[in-house]
């Protein structure tokens, strides 16, 4: 769509900017920057690697999007999910806080930007829909929920371990009396803080006197004042002697210029993460922007996305970053904070950038439980167990399909939870059309309708059986048709025509078109002749392009009532 | 279904034997007999498995058919399709000829056998619907291709090799000069007798004043006479000791008592392989089972006939067999003979048990070369190279998976091509249903009735948009839809209402549920509603139970016209 019109998608919002629209942007970014400074420092943290690295991976990426993307104001950088999704890839070929591992993280980038480039070229986006909602609502759920419990660890200060998150859990109980009571204090404190902040911060400033603008504004940034304080109370006690872990020396600067291994072994071992984090980043960047877009009557083009966002990973792998997504809050503090176009990202990358070129020192003593804390708060509000209870209500196949995506990511991981959730999604789907719901009709007396002789008081003949099939004839339900055909041709000794009803059946592939062939000459060996009728116009196209129509035993009608009306008259007649 | 009834099936047709149907069906026994005694010997070769294997996995799986399979002249024994994979799986894991073999060969039939059982008790028959008619197709003709070019190394007397269908061709050709000249005349001539006897023997036999009945069955025992001729000349000319390969000595004796191996390593080795010849031997079977049933108004009950199938494998297995399925060739002629009941297959069983008893030693001249040439014969009917042609005309995408599954069958064998030909018929499938046709419909002047506004001149409003979706909705198609209502919106800037006529949607699960929700909150958001008619009665009783309907910005019509007829009345009286 985008890509027809061979259009810089930046014209779009460049020509009219004004001083009103320049004024939100600046706003907007400065609101976000706060935020993502300490977000940004956590997220590298959760994928296990150096401070600085989260923010690099939010300068370049922001750059990128900002001139590629179609959504307006999505914010792209390191995320929960795929940060843990990247420490899950690279954890197990090098040991985190090497430079192996780092040289990891840039390559997982890097091919998933590729990845992403190519799908958009190829117009494979597509692709991102096999990861259904139940799927990706039971994926995002588990993985907060590790993430959570791998923070809890932190904010607590003991060693538990564990292969997967029940073992986790379990460990965590077991060493909770061995709790560092100052990094417990720390990381609490911060956590009740935040979850306060998120509420009561703004009402209080306005109790305060401040105008609603600013008091937003100020709440917005009340995490920062409270990292900034547990930062205060480390320095005044020298925690950092004491056993509470800090964030420490971060280098000053702006990125690097850095690339990928070139080692095809080690691209064959990350193609699958790679694969799999282009794929989730792309549904949840996509469903960000869509919901913010149609609050404001815009639209974003899926197909620029996947080129943007692979820009976006492209630049993070060759400034030192690593694999980034657009981030569900990020961009809705942007939106609110009254971004109106791109340019806000513009300013929150030279924001980020003047903050790793002169703020680091400042992060020094910054707690590690104090960053754990604000990951725990921002992937609990990701936990959605309500899922199961509304799936469970509304469709048994989809609720299968959220809890094997939950129980095999929380206890195989990642990786196998998102393969177990597509696998058991596509094998229950293709389990459901295998099976169609056929109903026999009959006419409703007094009209021109037909419904289900089971559930409705309709006419029928002996000698005329009228199916519908309500679900496009292939592959794997043709011989379901053919089963039900056989049953009533052998169960009805006097019946001499059967009619398809097609109403419902929107394509016929060349299997059903052979079991169609197939029932056809059954019922003519038998003496009986098989019709069709409300054939939609694409089916009706195809059909006639083969011998089929030519050497059917009976004929097509254009409406059910015209075939009933012509077969077994008798039906209309005792009806009227 | 059978299950439910809890009555053999047998009592079917023992009840009311008459001296008519005992002639009927002693008749259709000798001649499948005899068709049987050299089919046996060849598929056995083909397996790689001594002669005297083929005519033991011909007794048992006859009579245990009889017994509990739905078929009345259904004929199982070994086929050549599962004779090659049998060849297959089990030709990595041991060398021909040894006593390993043979059990792995008995093994293979056990796992079949209780595949199929458990598909029976656990109702997953349509497991097999997945191999779709064009996979099949493609699959049988490859086989039948790598089997031709097999037995024609032993036609010729030639030592040809390679790995798949191209090198061994390749290698027949260089090969060529080598020929054993008697065999080749052995083979030649059996191949070019058994193509003349198929259409010249009734009549010859006609002209020579035999009565049609006579001239019938004689016909059919043509191939036993070529084969006794062949094996005449061998024995007048003790070919034997000048490199003519013979049948050789042949124990007698009725089938020994074996049991598979319980090494569960082996099982692992064999489960794919054993999967693979239960659904193809499956699919063939029920086929050949309802095409025959149906001539006589008769059917056949997939769950059931997958009960006997496996009985008949488990009877291979303890009675010294291997693999077996209910063959083509053999149900026609017993079919065509007159068998009216299993009784004839019961028969047929006594007949190939005397033949193991007493009729040995006359095997002992018979020509190997004569052998292939039988299978040559029988394997070249199965090839159906117009399906390319077929499918290429009726649907691209069923082309493709007949060529996938031909071309990867010919290059990497027969377990490589079926998975391949399930994988890409599936994600075609899935690629099909995830494009769904959406059109917008507006009403023929006139009438009740809407089409699509691009093909046809219908009436519409600047304020009203009507989509009609062709396709149940999905997780894989659910942000089509997103993607396309997000652009008819930003596109039109004066609409109000948005109506899905849902006449086509055959179900809807969780993600397009969410999809829907989410078009409706961002349709308010714009200041529009979302409307829905013609929704069938088993998806509105879902969405019933949801809080969906409630919160619709819109309403539901039971008709699209009665949609437009409120909202955009305007389009009526225009049409007026």
């Amino acid at each position: 769509m985008a890509m027809r019109r061979l259009r810089w998608p930046w014209t779009e919002w460049t020509q009219g900017y004004s001083r009103a629209t320049l004024s939100s942007d600046l706003v907007a970014a400065v609101i976000v920057t706060l935020m993502l400074i300490p977000q940004s420092l956590a997220y590298a943290a959760l994928a296990g690697l150096p401070p600085e690295v989260g923010l690099y991976a939010s300068i370049a990426p922001l750059l990128l999007y900002a001139l590629l993307g179609s959504s307006r104001v999505l914010a792209v950088g390191p995320v929960a999910v795929v940060s843990l999704m990247t420490a899950t890839a690279i954890g197990d070929l090098a040991q985190a806080g090497t430079a192996a591992y780092g040289t990891l993280a840039i390559t997982l980038a890097f091919l998933s930007g590729a990845l992403l480039l190519l799908m958009g070229l190829l117009r494979l986006g597509f692709l991102a829909y096999f990861l259904s909602h139940p799927v990706i609502a039971g994926f995002i759920t588990a993985s907060a929920l590790l993430i959570a419990a791998g923070q809890l660890k932190v904010m607590l200060g003991v060693q538990a371990g564990g292969h997967n998150f029940f073992e986790l859990s379990l460990s965590l109980l077991r060493h909770a009396a061995d709790t560092h009571v100052r990094t417990a204090a720390l990381g609490l404190g911060t956590l009740v803080f935040l979850f306060w902040a998120r509420r009561g911060a703004r009402p209080l400033l306005l109790r305060l006197g401040l105008g609603p603008r600013l008091a937003d504004g100020l709440a917005r940034a009340a995490p920062v004042a409270g990292i900034a304080a547990a930062a205060a109370i480390t320095w005044a006690g020298q925690w950092q002697d004491q056993g509470v872990r800090i964030v420490g020396a971060v280098p000053q600067g702006l990125p690097p210029f850095t690339l990928p291994t070139w080692d095809l072994s080690i691209w064959r071992q990350l193609a699958v993460p790679a694969l799999l984090i282009s794929l989730v980043g792309f549904v949840e960047s996509v469903s960000v922007g869509q919901t913010l877009a149609a609050k404001r009557r815009q639209r974003i083009a899926p197909d620029r996305e996947l080129l943007a966002l692979g820009a976006s990973n492209l630049g993070a792998a060759l400034s030192g970053g690593f694999p980034v997504t657009g981030g569900f809050a990020r961009s809705v503090v942007n939106f609110d904070a009254g971004a109106q176009t791109p340019a806000a990202g513009v300013f929150t990358a030279v924001g980020i950038g003047l903050a790793a070129l002169l703020l680091t020192p400042a992060l020094y003593y910054v707690p590690q439980a104090t960053l754990a804390a604000t990951i725990v708060v921002a992937v609990l509000s990701l936990v959605d167990l309500h899922i199961l209870r509304s799936t469970w209500a509304y469709s048994r196949a989809d609720f299968f399909a959220v809890a094997a995506t939950l129980l095999v990511t929380l206890g195989a991981g990642v990786e196998a939870g998102l393969v177990a959730g597509v696998g058991v999604s596509l094998t229950l789907y293709l389990y459901r059309t295998s099976r169609p719901h056929i109903a026999e009709v009959g006419l409703v007396p007094g009209t021109e309708h037909f419904r289900n002789r089971l559930r409705h008081a309709v006419r029928v003949s002996p000698e005329l059986a009228s199916l519908r099939v309500d679900e496009s004839l292939y592959f794997a339900n043709a011989k379901v048709l053919e089963d039900r055909v056989n049953a009533l041709v052998a169960s009805r000794p006097q019946l001499k025509h059967l009619v398809l009803q097609c109403s419902a059946i929107n394509d016929i592939d060349a299997s059903a078109l052979d079991s169609l062939e197939a029932i056809d000459q059954r019922l003519r060996d038998a003496g009986l002749r098989l019709h069709l009728s409300e054939v939609k116009g694409p089916v009706m196209d195809r059909l006639q392009a083969t011998g089929f129509l030519r050497h059917l035993s009976g004929q097509v009608f254009l409406t059910h009532f015209q075939a009933v009306a012509a077969l077994a008259p008798e039906v209309l007649e005792a009806a009227a």
